[in-house]
């Protein structure tokens, strides 16, 4: 490394990137025409008309997901003759997911003299339009919920609501009484999405759990793909690394839509921090612009997601481009791995993982950051540019060789994370990836994991890596039946998109202190669909 | 009478017109032209930008007006500094009483993560801003109130609000906490009216009182000019004839703006009932269209208001086309006056003369009518056209001879109505300003009234006609301290503009059962400018 590098190198070291006023900006001569190239794939959305298919109630089950379920109350003829004069509330079901705008049509037989205030409340799953936040005290913002009031000052009227939102259910309600009487004549969504068509059928032998848990996986991907890969419809509606690579993972296996994750690569590298380290997520509107921290995993996770790019598209020309900026991850990282091979944070980085709170991420960041270095490896010998990076072989051996020798509990043979010896499902999953343990050495650990009381995932998200793991050791039965169960399980109760977390022991947990704030159509739990179609042979569904 | 009409006129007794499917069109040929005219005279809004000018408090003082005063907190550039993060409240004066919409603009330093939910509640008096209506149960529908919850989605952002808002005070709200900070860089409003230029400055000798009514009488009225005379900015934002008429007296004294009074006469005259009576209000949107009804004294001031006019503009050729309307309205009301003299009115017209609920109008009524066939006569005679209503000077003396024998209590010198002899100031108004009494005789009844308990009138539109009725009977001195004392109380309690509803023993009364409800700028309230323009000299107000 040259001394300009070295200097910028320990400046990471004392403080955030931004507040160094001295750094350079690493990428200055790169952030138009890569700026440029994200505005060039931006994929065009593709509007279709929904309507509501039923009028429903929601009432209480103890067996339902959350203890609530819709049921149906009549057709959705009866909605459009009712009359409307007093307060009232009625549930719409457009049958599906779907993500788009609403708009409303209402008639009077005579004059209206007065506004009519009507409060619109968009639901993901039945428990959105049956709870209260009021209680809650959610730690996010409640501004996420999605209900909105509107007053209509002139009937009849045809009014286009501005706001997007997600949805299956659409409450509407008159909220105070008038002195006319009036109908809705029409309610529809514009549904938008740049998904386009499934180019990846279901064999006709697929069980029809394994089709229904693609199909979950396909529409929660749909709703996803906005002008951006987004990491959720209701909430985030940005696009960050973690659930990008996922989302691209299962997009080559359905809609194959390359220039969407291009736009994705595209919009990170020009945004990326002066130090050239990447930010986490990135915001298109009211500008395209970075939201500021590092989530030091999602980082490096971006190197992955361009070789699973390339294995996908065989596009060396992306990859020659964005090279420089996957070797800067590298490159900054790298020198936190200490003498023993492991890797020690910068205080102002963090890392995501998972969103179980009790999870300790020492162990998993190790094997992640093994695992993706490797990834950068490999794409340097595509590019053959190994020689930019002399030294990084070296230390993916060495911190192989050093989380063995320190994270693995010889007694309990699983290892273990933090000063508590804290036992995950995690850590033996990154290790497993991060090639700290051979396969066969990672059976005995995912079956050890299984039989040991452990902190276990709480995300989809983390879910996926550990199904990677269990095929990376040939466990394929096992993966199949854990999507079987895990994603099936949402299925059963009833979800049409997967869910942003999903604890199946305890339904209501929220990583934002309300589960009415999580996203129950959420980008990162779409990747049973890859599974299920890169891996149908050793899958072996079809005798399944 | 010929023999339709006569049929028409027992259709009349039977029910609502608008159900007698036989019922003829009497006006049918001239719809199109009334409505084009109507059109043509429709003014230009002029836009003016306003600025708030300080942030105030609105705080509990018994001695305010509904016990609620808005105090001064501190200068607007404190308003502009200010963090918004976590819940948050401030309230914008804007100085003065504005009609329009809000145009506002966030700004932030880093991207903002999430929507902002705002709410924005506009405040006519302090007391809309300090009151919940949650406890209280209006008649008409809670969705008058001004108040709006608006989402900004993006950050930083400039929205300009759809909705036209009537407002000195602007509060607005942060709902929910945000993981941001931004401020408002921007806060105004696009005040529209379509009034124009005063045309009669208030003379330099004038008390400044009198100078502080005047300017109130025009503010109200320039705020209700709009499209059309609107009653009201806030509600019900429509053509009502019986505040028309007053809000065309004082436009002769102030905008003098004949096209927008030409107007509403059109707009009446195209939406009038098939059977040729007209209907009391006319919406402009979505279409042009009367709400249904006949409060038969504003059918009937439609010709004093056309007698009005035409002493105002000499303009014979309107008068003329819409002279067959006028006499219309006399040719159906006089067939309900009874062999006594006495009008009877059908069960499907109402009459209004004031908000107070215990008023018994039969006196009332037999004034306004008798008034108003005197209008139409003198609108005959202007026209030569008096041998087309050959008995109308014999009714009306009939009237007057009735009204004095049947409703004149001999012991109480004062007219009373109904089964209980009711005492009221109304109906010796409406006697005095039907010329039931003379001038002289009117005086005793005025004097008389002020040291009887009577019912009073609650509304400045009916005191307004005890206004008329003390200047008719040359009382210009009690005119004149009625007017300092009436529509100066209100300025006394902190008006710039005159209310719908106004009873100095009880600032909380509401015809709505809510005062939160009611208008605080209300055209019917605007005519001292009228009384003291045009009776400037008789009313001496240059010595007072």
């Amino acid at each position: 490394m040259n001394n300009v590098r070295t200097l910028l190198l320990s400046l990471v070291l004392l403080g955030p990137f931004t507040n160094i006023t001295l750094a350079q900006d690493v990428f200055l001569n790169k952030r138009a025409s890569w700026m440029a190239k994200a505005e060039s794939y931006r994929p065009k959305l593709t509007v279709t008309p929904k309507l509501p298919i039923q009028l429903v109630d929601v009432v209480i089950d103890s067996n339902a997901f959350q203890d609530v379920k819709a049921v149906a109350k009549s057709n959705i003829s009866e909605f459009y003759k009712m009359q409307f004069s007093k307060p009232k509330s009625v549930i719409l079901d457009f049958g599906e997911h779907i993500t788009g705008t609403i708009k409303f049509a209402l008639s009077t037989t005579g004059p209206a003299d007065s506004p009519a205030r009507l409060k619109f409340t968009y639901g993901e799953i039945p428990a959105d339009l049956y709870y209260s936040l009021d209680t809650l005290k959610p730690t996010i913002t409640r501004a996420w919920i999605q209900d909105e009031e509107v007053y209509v000052d002139v009937l009849p009227n045809t009014i286009r609501l501005p706001r997007r939102h997600s949805f299956r259910y659409l409450k509407i309600e008159l909220l105070y009484s008038v002195g006319f009487t009036f109908n809705f004549s029409e309610v529809s969504c514009a549904a938008v999405s740049s998904a386009g068509l499934n180019k990846f059928p279901d064999t006709e032998q697929m069980p029809s759990l394994f089709k229904e848990i693609n199909k979950a996986s396909r529409n929660t991907l749909k709703e996803c793909m906005q002008t951006v890969l987004e990491d959720g419809p209701k909430r985030d509606q940005r696009i960050w690394i973690g659930d990008f690579r996922l989302q691209a993972l299962a997009n080559y296996y359905s809609f194959k839509n390359f220039d969407i994750v291009k736009r994705g690569f595209y919009l990170f590298a020009a945004t990326v921090a002066k130090s050239g380290l990447l930010y986490g997520t990135v915001f298109e509107k009211p500008i395209v612009r970075p939201q500021e921290h590092h989530p030091i995993d999602y980082c490096l996770l971006y190197n992955t997601s361009l070789l699973d790019y390339y294995e996908q598209s065989h596009d060396l020309e992306t990859l020659e481009d964005l090279w420089e900026l996957a070797k800067k991850q590298v490159e900054i990282v790298a020198p936190h791995v200490d003498e023993k091979g492991l890797i020690v944070l910068a205080p102002t980085w963090w890392s995501f993982v998972d969103w179980n709170a009790s999870l300790d991420k020492q162990v998993s960041m190790q094997g992640l950051v093994i695992s993706t270095f490797e990834s950068t490896l490999k794409i340097a010998k595509l590019l053959k540019k190994e020689h930019e990076l002399p030294k990084l072989e070296g230390l993916i051996t060495k911190m192989r060789k050093g989380a063995k020798e320190n994270y693995l509990d010889s007694q309990v043979k699983l290892f273990v994370s933090g000063k508590d010896h804290q036992v995950s499902v995690a850590s033996q999953v990154w290790m497993i990836l991060g090639g700290v343990v051979t396969p066969n050495e990672g059976r005995l650990l995912l079956k050890k994991i299984n039989s040991t009381s452990s902190i276990k995932p709480v995300s989809p998200y983390m879910y996926h890596y550990y199904v990677e793991a269990l095929i990376k050791c040939k466990m394929y039965s096992e993966a199949r039946d854990f999507i079987a169960k895990y994603w099936g399980g949402m299925i059963k109760k009833g979800a049409d998109t997967f869910w942003e977390v999903y604890d199946p022991e305890n339904e209501f947990l929220s990583p934002y202190n309300s589960f009415l704030l999580n996203s129950y159509c959420h980008a990162w739990s779409c990747t049973p669909v890859y599974f299920l179609k890169k891996y149908e042979k050793e899958l072996n569904l079809k005798t399944h």
